[in-house]
């Protein structure tokens, strides 16, 4: 973690427990000229469920390809996350690497390359070195038990610190506990900000209620954040549950505890998006954009990235400058319904604008007081009908620039 | 103009010709605590043909809702632009703006309101003055003649020069003159990047055919520019025709000069949009991306723009940062059809990656070389069909941000 922490860090890396029948370890792969761990290995016990979401880009990494295929299998027994080299843009080696990490992990295990997950982030077009991965990989699987924040880090580029976050559910009249980290948006040139995020839980859970569970988490977490609007070529989130909680498996919406497991699955993407945010390149602010009166969920959401995706609304928020007028702009723009007479905005509780007017005696005052701090709120009623959506975003700033243009590869 | 000039700025203003049948006047309306003219009112012979492009902001300004309707008509007598108050967002208040400089206009000259198109550019969310605005108003027709640099001027905010070009066609045996000014995406918070585009031709076109060649010409410049993603709520694009040339008026394709008035008339607004993007906010780099071998142009309009638009594509540029793998994200994340291990790229005449991997022995010496320079060629080959576009944009750089963030109202 070389660059300055960011400014919305939390005070301290949060006690992960351990999760029954999930052993993380970690060793030195030395993807890059760095003395630091970089590959992760996850030993998970026989019988682990998995589910994952991936990234929408249509140049995915061989990493995201092999995982899509081995998802369709539903079961895991190890995970291999790779850092400083996302193996992305190198055509067959890069599938090779892939292949020859999944097979190695597989002998150690005992079981078949399809139960193994890579993952892989940093440099983009060179092939991930075939001989630093296995002696990364033999190293790992000899090194003791890791901690969860030593396994934050080992997943990490450029984050400016770890990231991971706890909690916990009652299902079928017992505890479990999902755990997970995330590596985010920090990169340097050539790198790119690939979110990986890994999720485990003792519950027992089906592959197929895994997937809907991840996938309904996923909407309102990962795909409601945006630091620049890019969109990586290696973006995964994998889940994986072990069962040794010795839950009925949950399986279905009518299982005893689903609710309350779907809940906390939602609840701990919806943690580590917010993290991912708060690292987000040159942040200082972290912005919430609540859009409400949509004529759908779908239509709040497309206007809510519009905003977060707007340069002139993310540098106005650097500016601490109640800028309505750039959010007006980055609702007229999304392309969804909207009427600018209807159209009501408000930052943090004070309403700026509403009926196409700035509201009558606005006063600024508790406004400019808002966007001093570092927890900016955004909202705009479009006045249409009841579809409503939250987004989260960071500033765009001096910071920015500096990480990915001040530069030469 | 108090900003420092573009590094991209053209040497001088170019000799525009006046225009038959077009008088342009600027004056003081003092919209701002500013001592420059900021009222553009051109004055338009009887018979003057109109067509026109405007935003897809779904928040328009009330100048360009009067100007959509008063467009059906395909008449025009007068132009006023304002420059300093865009009149956006004012609901009852910024209509009747509109409405009484269009009705003081029509009285100096004897015509209906309807044949007055308003555009106004600058701060957001404050109605203009109706009464500086008739005052201006006044003033500018009691005034001389002025120069098409004066008026270049007249309608600029924050633009670092003004932009005007000039062309001419044959068109029924008489040459006609296309003459151009534009104001482009120099913004200063709380204003806005708003493009207000005023083409002038002594050419006899009916309204039909004017449109038709004017969206043919916005489409292949004005769609296909960038700076910064954000889409003004006044954005206006107008094209006058006097006749005064004296020609068969130009009615369909089959008539003599037609298809030399198109391609005049493309060509007029490429070098007016090139202008805007050459006038970016913080622009150090003028970026060239042609996407070839798509599976069809629009596609491959989307994913020039998807390149074009992205955060880390601009900063890399900024930085003379050889990043192809920026490029290829930018590529997967645009939606559009799309082959990793099809997919060429190069900047400059150096081709950099090809079918999924960098190029065997590739040296970056002449890529860098061509990203010190300050005009930048990124070109893709998808290696799916014969689609193709090409869009410009700028660099995303520290002055950017300085622009639009650095700053409190």
């Amino acid at each position: 973690m070389t660059s300055p922490l960011s400014p919305l860090a939390p005070a301290a890396f949060p006690n992960l427990p351990a999760v029954a029948g999930v052993v993380p370890h970690v060793a030195r792969a030395r993807y890059k000229t760095w003395d630091r761990c970089d590959l992760t290995f996850v030993a998970l016990d026989a019988g682990t469920t998995v589910a994952g979401v991936t990234t929408t880009s249509k140049c995915p990494s061989p990493e995201v390809e092999w995982c899509r295929q081995a998802l369709t299998l539903g079961q895991a027994r190890a995970l291999v996350v790779n850092a400083g080299n996302a193996n992305a843009f190198t055509g067959h080696r890069g599938r090779a690497a892939v292949e020859a990490i999944a097979a190695r992990a597989a002998v150690h295990l005992g079981c078949q390359p399809s139960d193994v997950f890579v993952a892989s982030t940093g440099v983009i077009g060179v092939p991930l070195p075939i001989d630093k991965a296995e002696a990364g990989l033999d190293a790992a699987f000899a090194a003791a038990e890791c901690s969860w924040e030593e396994a934050a880090v080992a997943i990490s580029t450029t984050d400016t610190f770890p990231k991971g976050a706890v909690t916990t559910a009652i299902v079928d009249g017992r505890t479990v506990t999902l755990t997970g980290i995330i590596k985010g948006s920090g990169m340097i040139a050539p790198d790119m900000a690939t979110m990986l995020g890994f999720i485990f839980t003792d519950a027992a859970v089906s592959p197929a209620f895994l997937q809907t569970a991840l996938a309904e988490a996923n909407r309102a977490s990962f795909s409601c954040i945006t630091v620049d609007s890019d969109t990586s070529t290696s973006d995964t989130v994998l889940a994986f549950a072990t069962g040794k909680a010795g839950n009925a498996p949950l399986s279905g919406d009518d299982d005893a505890g689903a609710d309350a497991f779907r809940a906390a699955l939602s609840d701990l993407c919806l943690q580590l998006a917010h993290l991912v945010v708060r690292d987000g390149e040159g942040a200082t602010k972290f912005i919430e954009i609540a859009v409400t009166g949509a004529e759908s969920d779908r239509s709040a959401h497309r206007i809510a990235l519009s905003i977060a995706n707007s340069p002139l609304v993310k540098t106005a928020i650097a500016g601490e400058d109640a800028n309505w007028g750039r959010v007006v702009m980055a609702v007229g723009k999304a392309g969804e319904p909207a009427e600018r007479d209807s159209l009501a905005i408000r930052f943090g509780d004070t309403l700026v604008a509403r009926e196409g007017l700035v509201v009558a005696g606005y006063d600024e005052a508790p406004v400019a007081a808002h966007l001093k701090g570092s927890e900016i709120e955004i909202g705009v009623d479009l006045g249409l009908g009841d579809g409503k959506a939250t987004v989260w975003t960071c500033d765009l700033t001096h910071g920015y620039i500096s990480i990915n243009a001040d530069y030469r590869s």
